[in-house]
């Protein structure tokens, strides 16, 4: 017997509330799109009127996400217990989002939301100039600046349960996500990480490198790509495939979703691997619930969540032997006699190589998670106080030499990589291995419920995987924090074991060690 | 001697006015943009999203046009002897133009404004159904109410100057522009037309259509368009050419032009016409005063002088022979032997062969500007009083035969085939024809003032020109209304003469008469 359930009936408060955050949310599209065809399509004459379109929406957008008039209508809201009497229905869910929302746009003074943005704006030309010179020296006083203001920023954002100033920044990522809990994963991962990949590099077999130095023409390239990004279900009627310098996923809504790659000559596994990451992301942007868009119960969960499908689908999917057995008799169809001579060996052992580097937008499925431990180790010891900015590359150094085996030889290749830290980003970092952690556990459940994945997989048979995401993760839109949605879907708090098991059984046999 | 001219001291209400303008024109570029992608990227899926997104900005844009500051910052500018000391000053431009937008955004009452919009979407829904079963009845009780609204229109947008309701209506999109003096161009142009197009339709030796036929394929008609825009001097850093069902211009602002064409296997003729006609828009937005972008006087003067822009480089240039010997040779490189039995004088006798047909869209050079004058006549009348809604089709149909000499075997092809009256848009057309008279007038006088054109366009040389328009059209933005411009450019006031001119001594020779 089935029962209807009635949707409770909202209020005024409540209706008031959602058709303004749904405008608002128009205006974040709009500004979606913007950024998206700058990347894409704008003529180098646009970048100066775009930055003013641009600062023009953000502006509109903050008065509105800073209105009193929300304050209010929250206040009524959570006064009102029925319309709260299920914590998970749509209601609650954007009640409670919002109220999040409200309280960070809020908490930040503007004097201090306003030199942020000066100082960040002043340090990106700083580390940009600071990279090109190698001279770490030069960023340091605009760094300094900035874990200063970060700092300040942590507590205004902090709360009577916040541990430590990094948990507060890197809960506007990650909501709920605490440098105590990052620390217990990566405890987890360190040692089987560092053990697994010293056991690789002294392997004695390691798969060959030629599938990544293959030059194969760019068009051909394409449509190969596109090809793959729409039968593992990203839907091109409700999406685009462009090309920009960095790929990524952008667009306006569920049923807009754009995303880009991008390629060179002589790495179709770095266009592929691109293509079915920001496909993953694609998957999930357009698998949100279209009932609510423009609300929380329509968004994304988190960076951490949102990562994990574009990981599972480059990684857990298209490194894996069971997509390459359908895959590779394909690629004739697009390259002709060009990569004949490999074999599905070489091309799956190709794309699996591990190599500890200096670069971590470089590393392998393996060795990245090793980068952003020293990251986290350095923001957080930057937030505590325990590392001040002048010590962070001797810190840095010895942390690479430490866990990848590797020896800095100059700034460039070393703390100064990465734009994150000059734009303020702190606390983003560790998204990318909660990220991974996340596609292995969800992975190891769909595998389980859906039983012969693998030889779906090697008959190209995607749509079974991309409905179990689609019901079990994307359709719950913001219903559940990431932490309680893996619990809820696999049945335990996330772990590191998901992803170690997934990376030792598979890497090991490949370099024929063990 | 040169003498230094400082920029007049403005004062705090101008300087607060034109940064209310300037913010207000951000907008209005954004939803620019999103309307171009609209129609060459968005995915179908976008589709509801985006109508919200640009309903969102338009009511921005139209609070921000009427809001009452503007109607004080005006008024203090107007008492400002000083500032608008030199009628001519970007100051005065400025406040006159804004003055005018201003009057014509707050002139109409709120519930006209929403009635019409609300009536003309129905019209468009119903146009659309009658035009498919090809029957006016349908859509007369529509049409009735759309005229009946416009004349309520025109009420409220009259001064004591204007002398019939068409002119007010007029007024908003070629400003200054007049029945009478529309009346008095099209006397030039009628009798001289009908009797250009007897004699050509007499000729025993008309051009061949073989060019018109040939099929080719649509990358190398793409990549030659592309070609030929650049060539004639469209700035492909400050603007992109794309693809759309109907060929636009549009964009944000003079660093981004956006412009589309279109591509059938059989028609390299509409492909490349269309394409120096968009590049005649664009080169005009890539010339306007980049210094006043946002502001009036960083814009066009009207629909009527655009149109001479676009036709100008479509018509005047395109459509020549000078322009032929300089292209013709290159076909080989786009296109192989595909065109190689074809003469100089078979191409260009192809794109300049005049057949009065039923339909304005594919009307040729000479006969188009009869289109035009049904339109103009069932308008003026309609607006009169002079003609009722019911008596339209009989109406068009006996003009259609007196004018143009065919019979019109239903209203599909006869008075139902534009969009236009539906959208409300009642004195719209006349701008076409009065951007081929300015267009012709102004190529008359470049003409005289850079001597060999013909050998500089024979040698693929368009800077001149370009250089020329910049200098004498572009530059001025809305410095003149589209009158004074032509009499201050040509020393003339708009007449007939010139177009009659270059179409009868292009055409008779191409048809061997006369």
């Amino acid at each position: 017997m089935t029962t209807a359930t009635a949707e409770p009936a909202t209020s005024a408060a409540y209706d008031a509330l959602i058709a303004h955050i749904r405008e608002t949310n128009l205006l974040a599209g709009t500004a979606g799109l913007l950024g998206w065809d700058q990347e894409t399509m704008m003529p180098a004459g646009g970048v100066a009127f775009r930055s003013k379109q641009l600062a023009q929406l953000a502006k509109l957008i903050h008065e509105r996400k800073t209105d009193a008039r929300v304050g209010d209508w929250l206040a009524d809201c959570e006064a009102d217990n029925d319309l709260l009497a299920d914590p998970l229905s749509p209601q609650a869910v954007n009640v409670r989002e919002v109220r999040r929302a409200y309280d960070l746009a809020t908490k930040l003074p503007t004097d201090l939301v306003e030199a942020f943005a000066r100082t960040t704006s002043l340090a990106k030309v700083e580390w940009a100039e600071a990279r090109k010179a190698s001279d770490f020296a030069r960023f340091e006083p605009s760094l300094r600046e900035v874990v200063g203001m970060s700092r300040r920023k942590a507590e205004c954002l902090s709360t009577s349960d916040t541990a430590e100033p990094w948990d507060a920044l890197a809960d506007t990522y990650e909501p709920g996500s605490t440098a105590a809990e990052v620390e217990a994963l990566f405890n987890g991962l360190r040692p089987r990480l560092v053990e697994l990949v010293g056991k690789l590099m002294g392997s004695a077999t390691p798969p060959s490198n030629a599938f990544n130095e293959r030059e194969l023409p760019i068009d051909a390239q394409e449509r190969f790509v596109r090809f793959v990004a729409e039968q593992i279900g990203f839907d091109f009627e409700r999406g685009r495939l462009d090309r920009s310098t960095h790929p990524f996923c952008g667009g306006t809504h569920c049923n807009d979703v754009r995303m880009t790659t991008r390629f060179h000559k002589n790495m179709l596994g770095d266009a592929l691997g691109s293509t079915m990451h920001e496909s993953g992301h694609g998957i999930y942007g357009q698998g949100l619930p279209a009932d609510h868009i423009g609300e929380p119960m329509g968004d994304d969960v988190s960076l951490g969540i949102h990562e994990s499908q574009s990981r599972m689908w480059e990684n857990q999917v298209g490194r894996s032997r069971a997509f390459w057995q359908w895959c590779q008799p394909l690629l004739k169809d697009y390259f002709g006699d060009a990569l004949n001579d490999l074999s599905i060996d070489d091309v799956y052992g190709g794309i699996n190589i591990v190599r500890p580097s200096l670069i971590r937008v470089e590393a392998d499925e393996a060795t990245y998670n090793l980068h952003i431990l020293v990251r986290f180790e350095v923001e957080r010891a930057l937030m505590r106080g325990d590392l001040s900015t002048g010590d962070l590359p001797a810190f840095w150094n010895e942390r690479y030499k430490q866990y990848l085996g590797v020896d800095v030889p100059d700034d460039a290749h070393g703390c100064l990589q990465d734009i994150h830290w000059s734009m303020g980003a702190i606390g983003y970092f560790p998204t990318y291995t909660l990220g991974n952690l996340y596609a292995a556990q969800l992975f190891d459940k769909a595998r389980a419920d859906l039983a012969d994945l693998d030889q779906q997989f090697a008959r190209g048979e995607f749509s079974p995987l991309k409905s179990w995401l689609n019901e079990n993760v994307h359709a719950h839109g913001m219903r559940y924090r990431a932490g309680e949605l893996c619990e809820h879907v696999t049945g335990h708090p996330l772990s590191a074991e998901p992803l170690m098991d997934y990376l030792e059984s598979k890497l090991l046999p490949i370099y024929g060690v063990d």
